[in-house]
Formats: C-alpha cells, sequence, structure tokens
C-alpha cells in the first residue's frame, strides 16, 4: 500500500504515449504517478521475456450482474487478471429492481479499488414481450445521466426504435448528449443507411459486430468498434484484423463474463492472443488500456505523470501473465491473490411469485402441429421448427425421443401470472429439469425440463431461494443461490465458480448435450426480433403472461 | 476434533447393517464409534428432506496422480466430498519412479487422515512399446505386497500375458495370493472362455467394463464390477442396471479424476446420480460405502460399535450435498472447507532428457500416403486413417485445413533418444502446440502442434519445468508446473483446477475441437492393442524410440 507514501522503483515500463519500452525509475506519490525518470530505451528484443509494467486493462463493456458476484466480490476477481476498470452496464439489475438496483451495484462498487462506470440504462424494460420488474423511462434516465457517478447512457438496444424516431428513447439520448456523457450502440446486424442513421442519432460504440465486413461498414459510419469475446458472444476471431486496419477506433469487451471463465482470465487474455497473432504491441495496448479511458473520459491512470497510479506488471510481453495490478498506487493483487477484503452486502431482490402447482404446466394436445423453439449449441439466438407433439390423456407432453422438451417461463413480478410453456428442441435432457432466474432480460424464471413434476420442482427450487439456478432429477438437487435480484451472490468467486460448474455438469449428466446449458438456458428467453407476432406462436393464450424465445 | 474425548449427538442415521433408517444417539469415543442409541425407527419418508449421518464414501480404484495433485492435496479436496478412503493404484508415479515413487505416494498420504489404501503395481513398464522410467519384477512386487501399507496386488492389465501365462505376472499374482491380499483386475472387451480363464486365475474385480452384457458375463465369472465414471472414462450410465440386479457385486470407482472435476465432486455425485435413477437407498449405500470395505478388506468403519468413526453427515437423501466428514472420529471437512493443514512435501522426479533442436521434428516428405492417428473427441481409443502428407522442401508438414497435425513424443528417460513424430487428425488446432508429460501410461513428453517451432517450443516448455502442460502459440505461452514426478503439483486443488482449465481454454482459443483437449492429449499414448506389428506403422524406425498411439 503505497498512498500516503512515496516509492521509487526501477522497471521495464511500457511507454504507450511514446510508443516504446524504456528502462525507468517510477516514482509514485500520493496514488498518483509522481516521476518516470528514463534511464535507457529498450528494443522489444531486449524486453522480450522480462517483467514489465503497463498500464491496467479496461473492459469497455461487461454486465457485472453475469458473473453471479455482485460488483465487489467480481472485482475480487478481476484485479487478479491485471484489470484495472471496466464501463459496466446495470442494464440486467435494472431490469428487475430499476434505481434501488442500480444503487445497490454503486455502493458495492464503492466498497473495492476497482474502477467500475456504470452508466444509466437506456433500455429498462428491454423489450414490451416479457414483464420486467421495472421500468426506466426518460425523466429518471436523465436524472441518472446528471449524477457524477453515472458516466454514459448504456447499449441503446432497441435500435428500431431509435430509428422509428421513440419519443422516449430520444429523450434518453438527447439528455446524454446535454450533459456531455457518451451514448453506447448496441445493433447487431444494423448495415448501410439505417447503420448510418443510428450511429448519427447518438451512439457512438457498438459491440455487436459479429463479421469483419459489418464491423467496417459501422467505423465507415463513426462507430468506435468494441471487440467482444466473452461466455456468451466469442467475437474475436471474426474481428481482430481490426487491430491491424483500425486500432484507434477498437476497445475489448467481454460483455457477460460467468463465474467459471472469470477465474481464468479476462482482457489480459485477448491481449496475449492480440499479440500472438502478430498485431502491434503497442496497438494492442492501446486497444486494452488507453482507448476505452479517452473514449469514456474515464480517470484511469494511462502510466503518465500525474496520472492516477493504475497500472501492472506482467511476466513478459508475451504470456501477459498479471504478476501484480496497482490501483490509485495501492498494490490490489500480487501473484493471483487479491489485497483487499470483500465486505459483505446487504442483499437486495424483487420476487413476487408463488410456488407454482403443476397443473400450471400442462398444455392440451392438439391434432396440429405446434412451433417449438430450437437451441443451438453455443448460440445465444434461437431457431424455430414445426412439429407434432407427443399427446397422453389429452395433453402434450415432451419426447426424450425426439429431444422435445417442456420450456415454461415463471413471471416473477407478478404472482397472479400463469407461467408461459411451449416446447423446445436442443437441450437434449433425457431427465429431469434445470432451471434459473437469470433470464435476459427480464429475468424471469426459464426452466426446461422432461416432465412436469422435474420442471415444476427445479422452478419451485429457484423461487425457495428468491433467485439461482437449480438442476433437479428426481429427488436429486443442486441449487445455486443467488440471493441479490436473483442475479448474483455474496460469495467468492470460486465458491460460485464450483456451483455453477457442478450445476452444468449435473445437466450433461442428465443428458444434455449443449456445451453451456445454464448459459444457453438463460438466454432462451431473449428477445432476438421484436417484431414477432404472437399469434404466430400457437400454443399460448397472447393476453397471459408473455411467451418468450420463439424469435428465429 | 474428538479423537481423544467422548461425544454424543442425536442424529438421523442410516443403518446399512440393518436396512433402516433410525433417530439414534451417536457417540464417539477415542476414534471409534463407542455407542448406538437407538431412540426410534424412521420410514424413508419421515427422513427425507432432513440431514443424515452415514458411512463415508470409498472410491475403490483411483489413480491419485490424475488428479495432479499430491495425495495429501488429493485428500483436502476429496474430504469435502465425503470420501473417507480409497483404494489407488500407484502405476503412473511407479512408471515413472519405481519404489521411490511409491514411498512418496505412501508418506505424503500418511501426514492426512484421508485413508488411502495404496496397492503394488502389477504392470510397470504398462507397455513393451514405449520406454517407461521403472521396472518392477516379481521379486520387487511381493517385496511390496508383503509390506502392510500395501493392500493389493493392482490392476492386471497385461490380461494377455496373463491368459498366456507369463511367468513374472504369474509370480506376482501368486505372491498376492499367499499373502492372501486381493488382486485387481482390468480386462476391457474380455468375453466368454478367456473371461473365465482370467477371473480363475487371480483378479477378482474388473473397472473396464463399458457395456452391461460385459458385465454381466464378468460377474458370472465370478469378477466384482467397479462402475467407473471419471474424467475419462464415464460408464456409469451403461452399467448403473447392476445396482438393481447385481448390488453385492458392484463397488463405485473413478479411475482418473481430473483436477477441475475433482473440485466439483467425487463418489458423493455417483450416489446421488443412482438414488435419482430409482435404485435402492440401502443397496446404492452399500456400493458406495461398504463393498469396497469388505472386499479389500479396509480399516474403514461402516457406522456400527467398535468401527473406526469414519462417517459423514449429508443434507438430505436425495441431494447428497455433503455438510461434514469425520475420519477416525476427527472432524475433516465442514461446508466445503477442509479443517487440516497439507504439509509440503519434498518432490522427486525424474526427467532426463534435454532440450530439443528444431530439427529432431522434420519429417521427410514420401509419395506415399502415411498412417495418421485419429484422435476422437471424448474418447481415449484412438483410431487410424491413411492420408497423403502435404510437402514442403522436402519435408511432410501439417495441413490446418485438412486437420492433419504433428504429434511427438520425447522420451525423458534418456536423453539420447530422438523423438517420434507422426502425424494426428482429430485436435483441430489452428495455431501453436499443446504438451503434456502426463501421457499414460509411461509419462514422456507428449505434443501436438501444427508446426515444428511451436511443438518444439511447448515440449521444452515442459521441459524446463521437469514436467507439466503447455500451450504455446508463439510468443504466449501458458504451462502449469508439474514437478512431482512430472505428473503432480504440490499447490491447491484450487489453484491446479484454474490453471488446467486455462490450459485447456487456450487450446480450445487455439482452434483445438476437443471437449477435453489435455485430457486426450494424455492418452494418445496408450497402448490400446499390444498385438500392434510395428512393420504397419510406416513412418518410424521401429528401433528408435517406440511411436505411440497409432492403435486402432
Amino acid at each position: 500500500m503505497m498512498t500516503d507514501s512515496t516509492e521509487t522503483l526501477t522497471h521495464t515500463l511500457v511507454d504507450l504515449e511514446n510508443r516504446r519500452i524504456v528502462q525507468a525509475n517510477l516514482t509514485v506519490a500520493d496514488g498518483k504517478i509522481g516521476r518516470i525518470d528514463i534511464l535507457r530505451e529498450l528494443s522489444l528484443s531486449e524486453a522480450s521475456g522480462t517483467p514489465c509494467v503497463l498500464p491496467g486493462f479496461v473492459d469497455a463493456h461487461v454486465h457485472v450482474e453475469s458473473s453471479m458476484l455482485t460488483p465487489a466480490q467480481f472485482a475480487r476477481m478481476a484485479v487478479r487478471h491485471g484489470t484495472v476498470a471496466t464501463v459496466s452496464d446495470p442494464h440486467e439489475i435494472a431490469n428487475v429492481l430499476g434505481i434501488a438496483g442500480i444503487e445497490f451495484m454503486l455502493e458495492s462498487a464503492r466498497a473495492v479499488p476497482l474502477k467500475i462506470h456504470f452508466g444509466a440504462p437506456s433500455c429498462v424494460p428491454a423489450t414490451a414481450f416479457e414483464s420486467a420488474g421495472a421500468c426506466l423511462d426518460a425523466s429518471a434516465v436523465a436524472a441518472l445521466l446528471a449524477r457524477p457517478d453515472i458516466h454514459y447512457l448504456t447499449e441503446v438496444m432497441n435500435f428500431p426504435g431509435l430509428l422509428a424516431g421513440d419519443a422516449d428513447l430520444a429523450a434518453k439520448v438527447s439528455a446524454a448528449r446535454l450533459l456531455g456523457k457518451p451514448i453506447d450502440g448496441h445493433a447487431p446486424g444494423l448495415r448501410g443507411a439505417e447503420a448510418a442513421r443510428y450511429f448519427s442519432s447518438g451512439p457512438t460504440t457498438d459491440h455487436e459486430c459479429t463479421t469483419l465486413d459489418e464491423a467496417l461498414d459501422k467505423i465507415a459510419e463513426g462507430a468506435h468498434i468494441l471487440i467482444r469475446e466473452g461466455s456468451a458472444a466469442r467475437n474475436f476471431d471474426a474481428l481482430h484484423p481490426l487491430l491491424r486496419s483500425h486500432p484507434a477506433r477498437c476497445m475489448f469487451c467481454s460483455d457477460d463474463k460467468h463465474p467459471d471463465e472469470l477465474l481464468v482470465g479476462h482482457i489480459d487474455r485477448l491481449v496475449a492472443r492480440a499479440v500472438a497473432l502478430g498485431h502491434d504491441l503497442f496497438d494492442v495496448l492501446d486497444v486494452a488500456c488507453v482507448n476505452p479511458v479517452k473514449h469514456y473520459g474515464l480517470n484511469v491512470g494511462m502510466l503518465r505523470i500525474g496520472d492516477p497510479a493504475d497500472f501492472i506488471e506482467i511476466a513478459d510481453l508475451a504470456s501477459f501473465r498479471v504478476l501484480r495490478t496497482w490501483i490509485d498506487g495501492n498494490l490490489v493483487a500480487e501473484n493471483g491473490t487479491t489485497l483487499f477484503d470483500v465486505p459483505t452486502s446487504r442483499p437486495i431482490n424483487r420476487f413476487e411469485c408463488r410456488p407454482q402447482p403443476i397443473e400450471a404446466f400442462a398444455i392440451a394436445a392438439s391434432a396440429l402441429p405446434a412451433n417449438v423453439i430450437v437451441a443451438r449449441c453455443g448460440q445465444i439466438v434461437t431457431g424455430r421448427m414445426s412439429a407434432l407433439l407427443t399427446a397422453r390423456d389429452g395433453l402434450a407432453v415432451a419426447s426424450i425421443e425426439r429431444d422435445l422438451l417442456k420450456i415454461a417461463v415463471v413471471n416473477r413480478y407478478n404472482p397472479d401470472a400463469p407461467p408461459a410453456v411451449a416446447f423446445i428442441h436442443g437441450f437434449g435432457l433425457r431427465r429431469g429439469a434445470i432451471a434459473s432466474s437469470v433470464a435476459h432480460d427480464s429475468h424471469n424464471i426459464i426452466a426446461v425440463g422432461v416432465n412436469d413434476l422435474d420442471l415444476m420442482n427445479a422452478i419451485n427450487a429457484v423461487l425457495a431461494e428468491r433467485g439461482g439456478l437449480s438442476a433437479v432429477d428426481g429427488g436429486r438437487r443442486a441449487v445455486l443461490p443467488l440471493p441479490v435480484a436473483g442475479l448474483m451472490s455474496d460469495l467468492s468467486g470460486e465458491t460460485v465458480s464450483t456451483q455453477y460448474q457442478l450445476l452444468d455438469t449435473m445437466a450433461r449428466e442428465m443428458g444434455c448435450t449443449l456445451r453451456a446449458p445454464f448459459m444457453t438456458l438463460s438466454f432462451m428467453a431473449l428477445l432476438v426480433i421484436p417484431e414477432l407476432k404472437l399469434s404466430d406462436l400457437g400454443l399460448f393464450d397472447a393476453d397471459a403472461f408473455r411467451p418468450v424465445g420463439l424469435y428465429d
């Protein structure tokens, strides 16, 4: 800890501003870089293989909630990987708890040194097709944006709304512009004239590109591209050529980082991959350390005199193995051990539903083919197929042989809403059911199972904990409680990661053929194409709680 | 801790001997079960949902080395899952270090309460087709078997040798019989008259059954069947019907349990799965807790008066979530936390090889098709194909497009032996190389890569640590050092698990399409059919270091 002291050490230092590597005496005083006395310049080959000091890494877009850890526990894991700051959208908790949820995130983050920069969520609720727990209208968002601890307007995912001139959304964008705060974009697949209109109406970034062409198109329209590689979407392989063609227009982000993968690495791994691919060291480090700081105007040091003393020491410029991390001059992590304590938080939640009876999941048999959701391994976008369902005693039942299982969503914000129930192909479960209250973006309880009893028990197990993940196979049950908003745990990353892996293991033991059963489950409620007509769905009562996931 | 004290507690207790559940006062005195005062009998439904006390779980066949943890560190993880004892074959370290390796295992295990019962390895070296580090002949094995801390003769995997009357093997079997110590079998696929002869010549168990028919055949010949579900082979789904038809003839085992999976669970998970499948609770617990104790004559308690006080408390009789574990009356784990310290061990190793030059991996081009090893996702048995290799400058080189990569094995017991080099299909790497000194059963260094430079660097990275796993992608490198025999680490299970997962993640980032890249790599040297003719191999000089893995 050196906040109040002055300390000078000789390091091999990556000077990003001048694109060089130097041997220098680095003096830290009062949490800031006091002096950098350069002894000599080193060639890249002289510096290879030796520990180096450089600015810390920034994740330019990460939903902390997806780690299933509170911000403080997230910080404890992230600093080990050299992350000194994030730009974070509290969209998930805001969909559950509105402003109170955002306050929780801010408070949890204040207790730890990691510089988590929260924004005002632009799209709560995320969709009109599913019930969320809160609504943040333009005046609520404007009030948030006016706060000094709210740094930007988060991903404008309702791009059709922005293009169509939705008044409430336009007011949010105006508020951000007026306050001079950046506006994040989110426009998967948008191209040409529509992309031009989108990026001229406020958003300056996009993290949804899946092809190089799409990214180049958006760069031409002025967008900064966040190259995303997380637990859900993985676009690094498609987009890394941008690091050569447009390094000044790129940042790295993970978007969603599940607990097991956060344990293993963070932005440090993308840096190592990019350098191994032959990209220029200084370009890659600008993308990882500098561009987000400049774009979002973060109070994060870039290892210049007078900057906050946020920096890291790595083992070498190839592995980028993080040895130590400093934030505001304090050593916060060393060799995989975090050096600060994480205070316990007071959980906050919203869970207004009752245990479901088994009858709630019954669907009358029909002689007509039904629409069936198709889950795809490793993908969060669903497909659709048509199938004649198996009937028994007048009811439509799952067919394990054909992998036609039941999927249900229970509204957790309205105890009187009946569950939405449909059929899904692709999970491959041969026994039992799995359930989750992490269910983007409204975070109702979603479950897939081979029979109504296990389906009910899996859902009710989540309900009993007021949020979490569960796997139920007859009497055999495993639950990961997520008492904070039904999204996060207050336990350590190691504990949550182990429990999360146990649940995925159990789902596979029950026959699930997906690479990541619970990740896939959590995205089955995601609204992919908002224009869907409910009348297409066949199985549902459109006036009851809205069904989910049937969007190609 | 209650070794020297007397403590009485009221529990719901599973009385396996009398196949009932009772409310009882349990008195532990001096590490033994002092009294059991039964208050009343409970029905299964009365006991459901409440914590229960029962005997601890036994893994009836596990190579501790496969956890990549020393026995003491293995114990620290296993007791959290309710494991109180194992039957363990130190076959892997014996192949590297002979008797000295076995001594290391015994010493490490003595420092912790888990009752690890080691045997005398019957088949060191495992094969004549690859160079191992040691040879245990009949007199060495007989001397081992005479020791009180050596409990059985381990898996007689050279079943053709036993059937053919191999004199050295017959002498080992005789020594075990003379001393009245059990003999473990290992005879994959053996059926009919040959199975009858095998099981009448000494072995009394088999853990290699992959189908129910095979198991029933072997049971008819007198064998006890170990239902195996580990990180490599997974036979539970195929064999669980034996729990109904022949519960008295079954035990559970994992054989190989890698660090990431040991973190998540052990025999506790098999018990929960079996009970969820509807198998009788008492039968399943006999299989998990009692049968191995009786078969191997272990000094492990079965919760009877006078027994060592080895028992566990679980959350309920469906999840089998382990709350607490006692061994010899001492509470050794509670709610996922281990309550004993693990002393540091003095690493022991044998690594006699030099860094390899890049030329060592060159193969001259040929106009003829070459034999190519085929790795299969999730399987340890290799296949074979024939392919015309890509030639460049007179050399045969990898083809990323056709997934024809180089595989090399470097002899770690003879610094003058040239590497064996061949081609392999199925790994899917598009960049870099991965290497491992865990390479069943001789544990030379095995590596797969897309070019000779990365292949050399991956191998030399393992060599520099005198054992371990490595992934190399140009300058980007990750290494998990395994300084104990090139097989194990002295670090905690949590640390080793995270590093192991990082390596698998990196292999996948480099394009590997296998479910478990390093597990698969470690088995590519496994001798599957010993009758193979080396002249079939084509690419190799049969007099040089022996090639591996080319066995269909």
